[in-house]
């Protein structure tokens, strides 16, 4: 290996056209509708200090979200389980972040059938990235709720993880246009459901609420919320999902985000106001330090091999 | 050059990386948000017997696709149509499916901020595809009109032509389970709109109708348009833009769908049952007749170089 190639790697690994290569060498071919189509699911798992974070939760998400896209793969679950441990092997990171994708791949030439594809496995280990740094939580996120709609779930079924996400991005636009750093999204009824990347909880009349339906279901939101009902008794809350309208959120005494890229992280602006104290507030500190010492739990991690 | 890689140019011909390759080596990179956000707009332009169609057409829409997209290139409009040029030469193919990209480009290490891209072009030309063949546009087309619903217009803008084809593969998927060839969607309020990669008209009632909002403002939509308001004393029709219902759609008296992949083509079945007679009809017949026709005027089209 050159000194060239081994730098490469350490900017990440991806398994592409059955092989493990650089980040910065990993390429699709265009014409795979994954592309062409956005016709793909995937996941992101994260590595923390060597050891992935609830990978079967993943795994579990990714399976029904081929199924739910009539997708099948020649590789199987422990097949995809080792290529994701060779990427991250291959980058010598510590702290990644693990994309598996399946694709339609591409059509037989002249056929618009996506039933004639060969359906494709890709993934790569990169490092680590936030939402929110941790410094930038220390202080928490500036949120705007954007006009734009998010994809109602009779279009797209949300469950399926998808890089269907002109709408966050206009969305994120929306947000830097009104001073904010990052943006949720609404559905039809005006209910608040998820941002680019993030599924979002509020704590208010004593309860912790995070939105039901049209939204991915998060396996960070997951754990958030069994986190959630573990500590009801002693953060005196109850565990709600439900739809969760615009004025709640904003009169909440707590808001935070959950996502793999970055964890539990506070919301302490909507709009421009101050959202409780205008501080991170102790159910989000406690949730996300329950969080992070999940990650040294065997019953929720294991090392990369 | 080799035979290999003539024999591989005759498959087609990508502009990628800054350089024409053969379809089958032109790869994007896996970190592209074109393919991991789908954050990308795209256009379709033909060739046909060595003549691009409405070439300028098409540039202004991928341009005012880009600019709501916040989308710019170091490439300019002249620079763009000799790229397509070249991908059409380099390609050999009097027939051609000609498709040009504007994706976001890849993010900075360890950003989300889409103002931190470099936002890339692709394009490329292989064999001229067809939603339906003319062998099969004799007969016409049956479609069955999915309850999937169409992406609405509040989350995504449909006049950017765009990637978002989720709901569009899983109303193919339903139509196959229905025993149709394709599929129509309709929006939340029922309207029939449009379907994967088509636009939809119908006679009735004295009226070509076709819907107005929802959908891409496609190329071939605006050549009908064009064709039918030209045509309609002779054919004893006006031309409306508006909300086309499922009865409408169904109890008319011609239907047909329009796409870049294939011009003007007859609808015979909906749904199991027989639209008009349950052959092409005349309507159908003649403004087909004049949009292939189109196709040798200088006024609307332009040889390869």
């Amino acid at each position: 290996m050159t000194m060239d190639t081994a730098l490469s790697y350490t900017a990440g690994a991806a398994y592409v056209g059955g092989q493990i290569v650089p980040i910065a060498q990993a390429a699709i071919p265009i014409l795979d509708l994954g592309f062409l189509h956005s016709d793909a699911t995937y996941d992101v798992v994260h590595v923390w200090n060597g050891r992935f974070f609830r990978l079967d939760a993943h795994l579990d998400r990714f399976e029904r979200g081929m199924a739910k896209l009539r997708m099948s793969l020649p590789i199987d679950r422990d097949g995809i389980r080792e290529i994701l441990h060779e990427c991250v092997r291959a980058s010598g990171l510590d702290n990644a972040y693990v994309e598996l994708i399946c694709t339609r791949g591409m059509a037989a030439p002249g056929s618009r059938d996506p039933r004639d594809c060969v359906n494709q496995f890709y993934a790569f280990a990169v490092p680590f990235a936030w939402v929110a740094t941790p410094e930038h939580q220390k202080r928490g996120l500036s949120v705007h709720v954007s006009s734009v709609q998010r994809i109602a779930p009779e279009s797209v079924d949300p469950t399926v993880k998808n890089y269907h996400w002109l709408d966050l991005v206009q969305g994120l636009y929306d947000a830097y246009d009104h001073d904010a750093e990052t943006a949720l999204l609404s559905d039809a009824e005006g209910n608040v459901v998820e941002g680019p990347g993030f599924n979002v909880f509020a704590v208010t009349a004593g309860v912790l609420v995070t939105p039901k339906s049209g939204v991915l279901e998060g396996i960070t939101r997951k754990t958030a919320l069994e986190i959630g009902a573990q500590l009801g008794v002693e953060l005196g809350l109850r565990v709600e999902e439900r739809a969760l309208p615009y004025g709640e959120l904003t009169s909440a005494s707590e808001v935070f985000v959950t996502s793999t890229a970055g964890g539990i992280m506070p919301v302490t602006t909507i709009d421009g106001r101050a959202i409780g104290a205008g501080v991170p507030g102790p159910v989000t500190q406690k949730i996300g330090a329950q969080y992070w010492a999940m990650h040294e739990d065997p019953r929720y991690s294991e090392p990369v091999d």
